[in-house]
């Protein structure tokens, strides 16, 4: 089933279940309120939202037409959003643009860094520019949400934590980057408020391009109405969901709603498949050139995600955002 | 006024108002369900609470017995925990313990990490050592809840937006962090779960002793039975809390409901005050004897961590925790 949170009064929206051709949605209401609210209690509500969405698509519910300005980020906050570095041709390309060393152990011990929870921008929000001079990029990515996950979780048992898949926007500022990681804390001011993908949906969703807890299909990049990558989230990545799950869980427990990303998606075969981030590109272009020919965001560019099935069918909506002047 | 959360079903405790002498609380459900929801409506519910406040003093209403062990951290869970490093003497003594040089702009520049947000330990709640080989360690600290904080917030606007100071127990493991800072992320699987203070307590509260956005009694540890540091907050201190705000604040828009951490208490004059964590101890020992007699924390050590106003009354109520087996 596919799920969305609308834009409301109060800070969580209110979760709607959205059709699977993305042309109605119906209030979730009677289940629960919120997103948040659901996954806290999903080994009984996950059923009761089944049943509201066969009743969407046997069209004997109550619905609207789908609205994507009027939908939030699926979580528009959340208590953990952690993000991992899952493939390695992107931390291979922006180390090198960075000056960075591959960390040690890189193939075998996932990067992960704790992102900033409290909010998200909506999936059509605009991306404030405070300072262009700040490097403002793009990243796609695979995020998942998890429900209630045990200290010591396994890779094995991190695959039934799954419970929601989604597609994101983690917005970077690359010249605020370097300067703050050389601190050795990670990321902070370089991560301002990330974007969700407008729908996120349960793993039955993708069928057979949910495969050992990855996404095959690949992930579509449109910058500024040309298509900028067109990369097979499935291939050349290092760490599946499930690894960056048992990671993140080494230490601590993961609450439910915590949020699990993928790192920019990104392939070895860059040439053919593009990329998924300006930074990546930059990188390619230094690398055959000797210098940068693309630059960063700016007042007026806009950036696209979103993924289809073979048969044309969007599986997430669209995350669509313009830069503005803050 | 001073402020906890009772232990509930939900995941957010119920608040409670408590009296200045931490001898009795009074159901704070008429004004708002959780810590969470007043400091969203911050505006309106202060106000509310004080009068409840009022009434709790004057003894006018309702109340059950102050117990500590009834109460969560004062927001069990939180969108944001954004911690800072902003005693430099700690940074000195914990990096060279590290072999990991200052950062550059260390005197003006504060290093912040986002923590884990999706769950806090209650202030009593047992600390699970699932590996002695980690290192477990306490970090005693200040920290601060805000209110809605817009982008680019100045430190001198920061100041309005503090609303509500706690305690801090951030439990660390040294032995993780190492090969974790070194990949270039920051802390993820070295921070587990923290512990607060029962009670938080309004700004007001503090009276001489909160000035230019620090708090300046001593923060007391005691490490199994005995006094381990005795250390004045407000001394020493590089960054403080309006400070720390402006920084966490510079790209982004901090929420309500967002913890701000000092980082461990530690003053320069450490051989009279003592410390506020292990690490600072070990390195002290190293630097004067040439090894580290103390041990990190194993199942059966007790840290307690609390601080008194000249009167003798504890503002804060003790974070009490005891190291189990996980």
């Amino acid at each position: 089933m596919k799920l969305a949170s609308l834009k409301s009064s109060g800070r969580d929206g209110s979760l709607v279940v959205v059709s699977k051709d993305l042309t109605r949605m119906a209030s979730a209401a009677s289940v629960a309120q919120t997103l948040q609210q659901a996954i806290e209690t999903w080994e009984s509500s996950a059923s009761a939202l089944k049943k509201i969405s066969e009743l969407v698509e046997q069209n004997e519910i109550e619905t609207m037409a789908y609205d994507v300005d009027q939908l939030a980020s699926p979580l528009p906050r959340s208590y953990q959003w952690a993000d991992g570095s899952a493939y390695l041709s992107h931390m291979r390309l922006v180390r090198k643009a960075r000056g960075a060393d591959m960390p040690p152990g890189a193939e075998t011990d996932p990067l992960m860094y704790q992102g900033g929870g409290d909010y998200f921008l909506a999936p059509t929000d605009d991306i404030p520019c405070i300072d262009v001079d700040w490097g403002l990029d793009f990243e796609g990515e695979i995020a998942v949400v998890t429900d209630d996950v045990p200290i010591g979780c396994s890779t094995e048992a991190a695959v039934g934590h799954i419970k929601l898949i989604m597609l994101c926007n983690d917005v970077s500022l690359r010249n605020v980057m370097k300067p703050e990681l050389v601190k050795g804390f990670g990321f902070y001011q370089s991560k301002p408020a990330s974007a969700f993908s407008p729908v996120c949906v349960t793993p039955d969703e993708l069928g057979e391009y949910w495969t050992g807890a990855k996404v095959t299909l690949p992930l579509e990049t449109v910058y500024n109405g040309r298509t900028f990558g067109r990369v097979p989230a499935g291939n050349d990545l290092n760490f599946d969901f499930a690894q960056l799950i048992a990671h993140a869980a080494k230490t601590r427990e993961l609450r439910a709603g915590t949020i699990i990303g993928s790192g920019t998606v990104s392939n070895t075969d860059h040439e053919r498949v593009g990329s998924s981030c300006l930074a990546e590109k930059r990188m390619i272009e230094i690398i055959a050139d000797g210098r940068a020919e693309t630059r960063f965001m700016e007042p007026g560019d806009t950036v696209r995600f979103e993924m289809h099935d073979p048969s044309g069918q969007s599986v997430f909506g669209a995350i669509d955002q313009k830069v503005v002047a803050a």
